[in-house]
């Protein structure tokens, strides 16, 4: 999984910046453009064949929310940058899937990237980009596959539920970020349940597993504050610079927005501490095992082993042991051996071991 | 208890924001709603059976301090937030308890979030959230289950003690919040006594709960400081910003909470320290014992197990064993294993073991 | 010691603010109020029996110094408060002796809390709150107990030594906060010589007391930081901010207070990391010596064993084992042992354990 | 590798600062000097035999770009730093290998140091200074040996690949700084491939080489953290200042650049995350082991120990021992012991030991 | 040698400030004061039997550089500091030899306490105090000791080497500062070599004396950084504050200076974090070790513990054992036990302790 972050990189080494190149994996067969364009009273959606359908919304005063799934096509990327006028690193940007979430305020356009974070069933974590760019009338998302996760946007777009029919595009990107910042509690909710098992199993039924399921849960944190992290200054970015892409009556969703993301890296953070806890916990029961299982070897050891010895002597066949022919040598021998056990029972008892 | 604070949040995802949703346990069986309206001269107090009842109140000059108990009546909460003016993103931030203390200054009123944390008799953590609004002659105080920690506020307000009749609403929000930081010092009381058990136990008498106590305390300090960290913020922009909402007579009491606040920001780390020290204090106790248990098998099977090898020689069948023949044989054999004895423990103590 | 700290704070709960109750213990019987009064050619030294004997000085153009031991006379407090003038707040602040060390610079006067820690001969740490109050021409100090350390400055007055009487109000309290943080240095100093003495038995003679030792440092290191990681900003605050309560000729003072401060935070981290340190030492020479005393078991333990088996092996009472008839059985038997014995050794050798 | 690092430094202690002393390894034989010499329409690339050949080319106003590979000709440099009129100290720095990344703006030039970092075959990170010294139309490089990691940007110029024919130096000395950055995500994706690596191996097959490994990743990142981290400052001191030798048009691609240094540091550092968490996996492995060792001895110990003293007991030689004689001596023998015997796999079995 | 820094400060406690008390170790017989007095064409160099016979250079346009070793004579250092007009602060500071790095400028001159650290032959420390006083044509310095690491700067000087006989006492205070820092990479030179040596020995030949060298390398790290830290800010404060005693030309050797420091700071908290490294990478082995102990001694134990056993069964002496009188119970007890041996051989395999 870490590995592969890095693994396409190199073939990038040397080209001239500018140079559109996809990094990363090609997650679907075939490059899938939608459009929905709307305004308070109008609403169409379609799926493109290509590209250039696309381009006639641009001149239309509706606002036009353009979806990109799927990256490995460069030339339609190309087209787009062409025709939206995108600086080209925009567009390697984009290509990029490891970029980092950041934003760029140019003056006709604002440029974002950001991490989706979904969880499959088996628990592992699927990391993929989203790159925005939100224009005078326009929002143009690259995903790397084909999602749904925007699907309740689209719908609020369609039904005209809330305020979503009468904003511009700065309140579409708002709707759009505002539901990949919620997919990251949705990952924290399970994250949360999954520390809450460990912590009841720590203690009724600690084993080896817990290390892994400790370290998967810790490497899941790590990539979830890397992604979120970044996305604090992102945001604060947004609310902060002055650009006429944004309105002011977006403002408080946007200080909303920031809240969230606040309260993600201070979840992650607060899980971060409780899983290292968790470690502790288990650390020091192995540590207590080990001495339990020392201790039932102890005893056992010290109490037979003088006893053997003993037993051992009287064994041996010499030919002038005069306490072989005592008649009372081996009951003496007896008392002799049980004395031996019940003063190591009284040691160990003072000893707190028993 | 971590799973389920984030358990509520997927009802959430895609809805419109400003949709006001309840995000959190449903605490008591029926919102509770109470008014306290007061200035110099006046003073009068009732439970309301419905919202309505407080609003002619928005209307007089006098103080009035409105109380919600309990928040899944979302209808009770929306004619509030309609009848008040309030941004529908902060009726949502009310509904959703698992925000993050916070605080934003509006024109007309400030809103802020605070965590309210007691301690049942078993000792566990009771969080829940404050919401409060402050406007020009009112305060609003929402609350997630009925609590009494206000009732002080209200006596003071009822008796006329101290100044609270002849200020603002700002001084009523501060006696408010004033309350919610000196219950934390209550905890931190509790949490004091129960480091002092540890660190008193941890010595004398040592075990395995000691690990899950530790592991308790830390958790709940990792909450507290969850809580209360951001209340510094919230306090000092309160002290900063400027907003006619807030009297500059006001202004000695709100630094002289923020002064608090720090002081329980600053314990709970001294805490985390001291109950840091005290883990490791444990393991290293446990880490010793096992070595006693392992020195006393040492001694013993060491000294043993070659006296029992000697006895196992003379204990072989051969037919020619002359020394078995000697008459002195058993003796010296006796004389051997004394030496062997005694060079061992002369051994054990140069080594330091006994 | 740290359960007590928060015990007192519970009856505060629900007070008007500004109430003046006191947070602490009972440190002396009696409180005892003394005043001492110059200028550059006037001394005089009383002790008061009561607080008003001490208000006619305030009109005097004379230097005035008023202390105060013991703060459980609530009255004698609210007298003071009232004829100087202080905001109740202050006054609450002087009685609850669990501030945190700062400083409030109002119009008329400087209020100002600190830590004065001092060490009984068994080395306990003893801290008590100092709080300052300066004016215009006097210096009134509130300590917990009677305390001695300030003598030097009483002395320096009365026998007019340096430029304490050529100077104001606020080389008085300068001098005073002098005291105290030279009072920081002592404690270091015994400090220094506990952990040189760690260091050196850590190496030489670990036993299980040390750990206890360690924790008994660190917790001392983190009450100090506690105390005086606030003393930084405070004087920082009193060097930076303008009042006509601070000459210009006392600023240099008040830097080399600075400085002095700086370097004792600098110390106490210092000291932290050494702990740290040795702890990491004793961890591992513990580690090392359940090392050593395994491998001594196991070099018997692996060297008898087989030897003891060979032996049980003839020990056997089978009517046909022809070894036993054998004329060299029995040296046979011992050559082979032999052989064991030595090519274990060889083997311990090889693997380094001897 | 740490120590080489100091090495040659003390030869300097005393010296005047400004003289040129060459503090590192010689790494190549003799001094390479080339050039190569562009603008839109002209393109030529030379070896030269000595560096004055290069000086005519800084009267052109075409951008000439001259690299310097190897040190330890002081007077090449110093006729370079005539020349070209650069600040001692700066050619002081240049010939000192151990500088720490850093810029320094000058009316003239632009100074930048940074470390080339490459990888050999078995996994040694090379890590090489680069000086580059940015003109109104040139770019001087000094590489402490022959490298090819700019025949990239070398081939751009020749075949006219992009943007870089038609900008100035400063876009020259953006292309060079991107091939550097380029090399550390190189870098990283090996380190990847390993921490995936070690993290398979920890789990499958832990020994004790996996440590080493760690050990050699987590210093890997030491080092590359110490030369990426100051590369933040660096570039943003570039971004920022106000400098007639980098053009606006120019910014966009270091604020890219800027991006991917952020990208870099941020990897390294979820690395030293990850890398850290695999110890602790490997440390609590380890442990478990231990655990389990113990087990198995405690259990063949304690079954047999006792077993064996039974044994003992009836070889003794004593003549009166009633129960050898019994008929059913021997089977009762039998009995006894494994009932003995199926206790402890009871009791082994009730502690989940088995 | 901690112990020892706080010791002699207890005497200083209650004195005036600005009284001057030697606070530190006597480590000179007597004060040596040197003064050397330079302009561009004119050079002398004396060595003064009494500080007066300094005082007329005072007057002269040349540049005097006076060299106090040795602090215990406090008249000598009084003298001086009237002579000069230095406020009695820096007097005191100069004599208590327990500064911190610190800078102070005032209207007519600059001070600056700064520590040498130098290492003698078995390797400790040597941490002394220097002080400077930049004037407007003089430099005065204090050491503690009779040192010779200012011979380079006197030599340059007297033979007129670099530039330093053409500048102001600024730079010559420089040149000072600057052989200092160079001391610190003579320092960590050795300190690579030793962290070399331990990272080796660490693997190939790890013994308990590593725990004590690495915790004596740590020790050392925390001084430098103790000493170092604060350097970082002097020297910034140097090149930030404008005063008419630093020349602009000195700016730039005093930007490289800063730049030393960095890399030395860097440089301590590299080292930092490798000696943490192998501490983990030898704790480990240990544990390693007493792995690989533990199982030798389970291996033989639970093999032959069993064995054993059986032929205790067959030494008892019951007279009715069957066995005993069959033919073939002898060789079939020797396959059994062999049966047993590879069984167990198997069981180790599988269990991969083999």
């Amino acid at each position: 999984m870490i590995g592969k972050i890095f693994k396409k990189y190199s073939k990038k080494i040397g080209l001239p910046p500018g140079t559109m190149v996809h990094v990363g994996e090609k997650k679907v067969e075939k490059v899938k453009i939608s459009v929905i364009d709307y305004d308070k009273d109008n609403f169409q959606k379609r799926e493109l064949k290509s590209v250039e359908e696309a381009f006639p919304f641009k001149e239309t005063p509706t606002i036009t929310w353009l979806n990109i799934d799927g990256l490995h096509e460069v030339e339609v990327l190309e087209k787009i940058g062409k025709h939206y006028d995108i600086h080209p690193l925009v567009m390697e940007d984009i290509l990029n899937t490891q970029q980092r979430p950041k934003i760029e305020i140019f003056d006709d356009y604002i440029f974002a990237v950001m991490k989706v974070i979904t969880q499959d069933e088996e628990g592992n974590l699927n990391i993929e980009q989203l790159s925005l760019l939100l224009g005078e009338n326009y929002v143009i998302t690259f995903q790397e596959s084909e999602g749904d996760i925007f699907d309740p946007v689209r719908e609020r777009i369609e039904k005209s539920k809330g305020r979503i029919r009468k904003c511009g595009p700065d309140y579409l990107i708002y709707a759009v970020m505002d539901i990949v910042i919620d997919h990251y509690f949705l990952i924290l909710e399970k994250v949360g349940e999954t520390v809450e098992f460990l912590e009841d199993n720590v203690i009724e039924n600690p084993d080896e597993s817990i290390v892994q399921n400790i370290q998967q849960m810790k490497r899941k944190l790590i990539f979830m504050r890397k992604s979120i992290w970044p996305l604090r200054e992102l945001i604060s970015t947004l609310v902060r610079e002055e650009t006429k892409l944004i309105k002011d009556s977006t403002m408080p969703y946007l200080r909303d927005l920031y809240d969230h993301t606040i309260q993600v890296v201070d979840s992650v953070e607060t899980f971060r501490d409780i899983v290292s806890g968790i470690l502790d916990v288990y650390l020091s029961s192995v540590s207590n095992k080990m001495n339990e299982v020392m201790k039932v070897l102890t005893i056992i050891a010290t109490i037979f082993i003088p006893l053997t010895f003993i037993a051992g002597i009287y064994g041996m066949n010499f030919e002038f042991m005069p306490e072989l022919k005592f008649q009372w040598g081996y009951p003496l021998i007896w008392i002799i051996m049980i004395t031996v056990f019940v003063g190591m029972l009284f040691y160990f008892r003072r000893k707190r071991w028993l």
